[in-house]
């Protein structure tokens, strides 16, 4: 499985699209840049030539259009294709119909984005692997209090009991006493709410962080997980920093849990790169989904893993084999990746526009991913990332510094951006201390809204 | 001995003085910057502010003006004078005058300095801490002919003869019969040219590489190697391309090498970052010469033995003890490092000018260090590197290709550049296989001057 190529059809745009064009050439695979006309006439320097045109500038009519990407490809001659991440890349149907055409799916099997795709198979595929979940029954509640009592007790307070309809009707209960008026409380609300009273209870985690696995497949039966990542500074569950490792993750938990994921990609089957991202809280990791495909902030493992995940990636996809010993040192140092963002700093709303001027900061140990440059025209009709800046160096606190030092060298003239929030995170005294929960960044912007203090 | 400091002046100018400025600021040192009137004037935004005026355009009245920059020290406050390199790196003098100002220069001990400076002082405690030497008796010849047959015999052929005079008057020997007509010839020669009959004899090398180590010592009698690099790729004794680690070299033989280099900095009472310059040929080292400050190549070391340089310089200025076991791993992977001049791609003359626009690449494995940008306006007052383009990847060849794949995305506009002899260089298959002599790219030039083949 896994067949040679030697061309490959991006389907995607932005940094992404950069990214993966220039692991293509390093690996001397030809690449095949495709461009919605939003993206096409938003060059810097515009004109004849560059990437095709896939169509409108609708996600719709262009990065998401199926029919029109397979098109792509025969006409170029594209023998396969990578996704990126967002758009078609979790597109099972896609990556089905792509293997169809007699072309290679730079990504995970059909079957295997199905499985992860589906919340119930996921979490049961990941028990039978020995991945921790939530605790909690995954099926609906009986009608006695008593009952649900002794289901509350085994899963340990504080849980949660949910409507089976979607997010509304949700209540925390902290002891055994609030059993009773809660579950009735909640099925009255799930009743109004969805018409049905389905109730589920699991595990209540109040201070999680986000902590997440990198796994590497080949098409042999070799996986391999190659580090973690802390991505718990969010704001409307929008990663906005990630680093690498997870801070404070004892080593033999992470060796525990990194390799039960590796076990778990070998049974369902998977190929390429992967994440398990798991809520971790009091020393316990929590499997809450996993992403088939390359990730946003991959680079922080990168630099701290010395591994280049799209080369791995491409390679998987040939059907290379994966030297799995390659992989088994510790992290080097400690990575940081900020996303900048063509936003409004306090209203987060994007803000498209041209870019007037751009510096980015370059030296030993800084690494920017971005696809934008002087004359860009940032679109309105995809999401609002314009650059990663990444940096490295050995020791967290010598990583944050060099992110400060970095930000303040960073220069983007003539549009709105997230900037001087970055900056604030990287002065804010918790996260330097590390560690901090998913609620950590929203609390301080509802504390400090503007960032006064 | 080295004293804590919290200011640094940068007695330099471009892209050293940029890299120096950012260490600075990431150990929390304030960074005091220095221009000359042609560096204010150029910058893509003049104005108020930046650095501190400090003389006319010509380097003798600024950059190399040391009563300009003590003042400068002086009136900013500053607690440490950072040379650089050019300029006044390597002048004891200026190293002394910084201390008895009572600030702390940034760089090794004046009489460490001054010893390296001296061609014979410095053989001399090369040889004494067991450093291998070019051979040759370091006086000149005797008049008797059978005498300078048995010095010859001793060296081992093919010798050359020199003038004491200077350049003219060499002459290579190959065999015992040769000796007797050459040295009567350069003799002569060398009589008419300086009016001085001394001939001096030293092994020839005919197609040696340069391969150097580089050093790192603190002020508490600690001293390591981190790493080789070979800088063969020149041009009229200018460095062009420059790699980490020397390929080819036997890794026995690098340690011990490596160790003597340390050693030798241990007898001197060497402090901070320095560079053992070497010839190699057929297996053996031959010292030529010891740099006394950071290089323009120290960027490809730092990639592969993962250690800053500039910020270990700065933290052994101010006293601290070297980690020495810190740098005991092997290199990891390979880093290319390409340096960008501002000059006529055919006539290699610089070409200063205004930069219209400029991108250089990033993502994984790529380190630009530089100072312009658009709008920047090149001198002539200085020398022409705009910025260097480093590369680092797990294999040689991966770095070959990530080099190649970096320069095609590389674009200066408005004025001349080598980016087209460095694509040239990155497609030559002697320098592609690795191990290339100090005479090969100016063969190249000389066999295919515009690069036609």
């Amino acid at each position: 499985m896994g067949a040679p190529f030697t061309s490959v059809l991006i389907a995607n745009r932005g940094e992404i699209a950069v990214r993966v064009e220039r692991a293509c050439l390093e690996l001397g695979l030809r690449p095949v840049l495709i461009a919605s006309e939003a993206d096409r006439a938003g060059r810097a320097t515009p004109g004849e030539g560059g990437p095709l045109a896939i169509g409108p500038s609708a996600p719709g009519r262009s990065y998401l259009n199926q029919a029109a990407i397979l098109l792509a490809a025969r006409v170029t001659g594209a023998e396969a294709v990578h996704p990126g991440y967002g758009f078609l890349s979790e597109n099972a149907d896609f990556a089905e119909a792509v293997e169809a055409a007699g072309l290679t799916f730079v990504g995970p099997p059909a079957a295997a984005i199905r499985i992860m795709g589906d919340k119930i198979a996921a979490k049961r595929a990941m028990m039978a692997a020995g991945v921790p979940c939530v605790p909690g029954p995954g099926e609906p509640l009986p009608e006695d209090a008593a009952a649900v009592r002794a289901i509350a007790e085994e899963i340990g307070y504080p849980v949660i009991v949910k409507a089976a309809g979607g997010g509304r009707g949700m209540r925390v209960v902290r002891e055994s006493a609030e059993v009773a008026d809660a579950i009735a409380i909640t099925r009255e609300e799930a009743r109004r709410a969805f018409g049905r009273p389905e109730l589920y209870m699991e595990k209540f985690l109040e201070h999680p962080r986000h902590v997440e696995f990198q796994v590497l497949c080949d098409n042999h039966g070799n996986a391999v997980w190659v580090g973690h990542r802390d991505c718990s500074v969010q704001r409307r569950h929008q990663k906005v920093v990630e680093e690498a490792p997870a801070p404070g993750i004892a080593p033999a938990l992470a060796e525990r849990i990194g390799a039960r994921c590796a076990e778990a990609c070998r049974q369902i089957g998977y190929r390429g790169v992967g994440t398990f991202e798991f809520l971790y809280e009091n020393g316990e990791f929590y499997f809450i989904e996993m992403n088939t495909r390359l990730q946003v902030e991959h680079p922080v493992t990168e630099m701290t893993a010395g591994v280049d995940l799209v080369h791995e990636q491409l390679r998987a996809a040939q059907g290379a084999v994966l030297e799995t010993a390659r992989f088994a040192g510790e992290a080097r140092g400690h990575a940081f990746e900020c996303r900048i963002n063509a936003e409004d700093p306090t209203t987060f709303v994007a803000a498209p526009g041209r870019i007037a001027a751009v510096h980015f900061p370059s030296g030993p140990g800084i690494r920017v991913d971005t696809h934008v440059s002087a004359g860009y025209r940032v679109s309105p009709y995809y999401d609002s990332l314009i650059a990663k800046l990444i940096v490295h160096a050995p020791t967290r606190a010598d990583a944050i510094r060099r992110m400060q030092v970095a930000l303040s060298a960073t220069r983007i003239d003539g549009i709105a951006t997230n900037l001087a929030l970055h900056e604030r995170i990287f002065a804010d005294p918790d996260f330097v201390r590390g560690g901090v929960d998913i609620h950590h960044l929203e609390k301080r912007l509802r504390e400090e809204p503007r960032g006064e203090a």
